[in-house]
């Protein structure tokens, strides 16, 4: 019995094996080390949410879906937390909505990118962008290594689906003219706050979800779409987000939870 | 440059200065990979509080002190975060306390506690309890490597400081009918929930507003801290800590940052 095996008389038994999961994925180099304490940051904004997905948050996949489905060339960026928690999700839905893969990362290595693109590979991804030297193109305003793009996917596309990602690349993609939409469970992240379309998400919910949604509207018209994009509001799907938090919060105050 | 030097212009350059100590941490076998995870939960919570402590905290600080001030044989439980965090004013607390320090890790090995010992020697301690077979006893409640405790120390101690915990041990000790001091971010934690006095803080704020409480009521009476004792409601406080970032989050919704 290994020294840090969880004892499964643990109540929070469920939620250290997905840690665990994190832990292998930072273990085989497809999750980076700061990637562990930016999952640890989304457990405790998942906390607020109570674990499920509320209703703002399936407004805000159905919003993010009708984009990618309106968009041209749609592409999703791939990062590390992506790869470990939900690769086989994440190749299905670039299937259903036309978009190609693209490994991007913060902490950029040539041994991540590798473990990562095995990762989507044996989750049946088929062709993998971001790695070939000879179509690097360069976003200008990110510092050295976080600026390469591939010029067949990102530097392209009109739409890019950037789960999990840092600020700085949101705003770059942003200011580029691109849509950009973002799962990060942090509504008041400068990503949530940045981009086109933010979902307020537990990316293990968040992706099956948006495969079902998609499946659901593949079938659209622009004109519908277009239509329809237009019952949607980001800031004001953002301020749901954090008023469901803060009544949340407000409701355990005053809960059982509280008398012991 | 390494690939994953931090650019200095990044708006959160001083918070991944801190998950960078963190994770030195890690690499020096101080701080385990779940810990790192832990750490990040705490990001989002202490995000929360305005990453200031609030006057509710110190009024949990104080009661923290007060209870260990009142104590017979109060103990400091030290464990890799804490030693990562803050290990010089663990000692200095430590001291004003006639507090030991003793490791006792969720995740334990002999390789993280001799590194963890020579973090704190380092940081000046003297004796550091937990790592002596010839002394060990055992907290039947608890699972395998995770009971053991020093009989010089948690053992037949009154009142343990045990910050940034797990809540299994919390309630294990509590049933032993010890005081348990804790400090975690989240006031929903089984550990806030189970303990004597939970301060809601960051740990890096949390020790050193309290070796100044501490100098200011070294001097006071066994009577006089009892009578400031009965002022403090542990309870009331998470109360407060709650509603206060229900508020918080609140006022942010309809702040100026929801305005692109």
């Amino acid at each position: 019995m290994p020294d840090h095996e969880i004892p499964k008389d643990h109540p929070r038994y469920l939620s250290l094996t997905i840690r665990e999961a994190i832990i292998k994925g930072m273990h085989q180099k497809v999750v980076a080390e700061a990637g562990l304490i930016a999952h640890g940051r989304g457990e405790a904004f998942d906390y607020l949410l109570g674990e499920r997905s509320p209703p703002f948050a399936m407004r805000q996949q159905e919003f993010a879906v009708l984009t990618m489905l309106q968009a041209e060339n749609p592409i999703i960026s791939v990062n590390g937390n992506l790869a470990a928690m939900c690769p086989e999700e994440t190749v299905v839905l670039g299937k259903l909505l036309n978009a190609p893969l693209e490994i991007n990362l913060f902490y950029r290595s040539q041994e991540r990118e590798q473990a990562i693109k095995k990762t989507l590979i044996d989750a049946g991804a088929d062709i993998i962008l971001g790695l070939d030297p000879d179509y690097q193109d360069t976003i200008e305003e990110l510092s050295h290594l976080r600026r390469i793009v591939d010029s067949r996917g990102i530097s392209t596309s009109d739409c890019v689906f950037v789960p999990l990602e840092d600020g700085d690349r949101a705003q770059a993609l942003k200011r580029l003219g691109k849509s950009v939409v973002t799962v990060d469970l942090n509504p008041l992240s400068r990503t949530s706050l940045t981009a086109t379309v933010s979902i307020t998400n537990n990316i293990i919910r968040s992706v099956p979800e948006m495969i079902k949604i998609t499946k659901d509207m593949t079938l659209l018209s622009k004109t519908e779409l277009k239509k329809r994009l237009e019952q949607y509001n980001n800031e004001k799907l953002l301020q749901e987000a954090l008023l469901f938090m803060s009544e949340r919060l407000k409701a355990l105050a005053t809960s059982d939870l509280m008398l012991k």
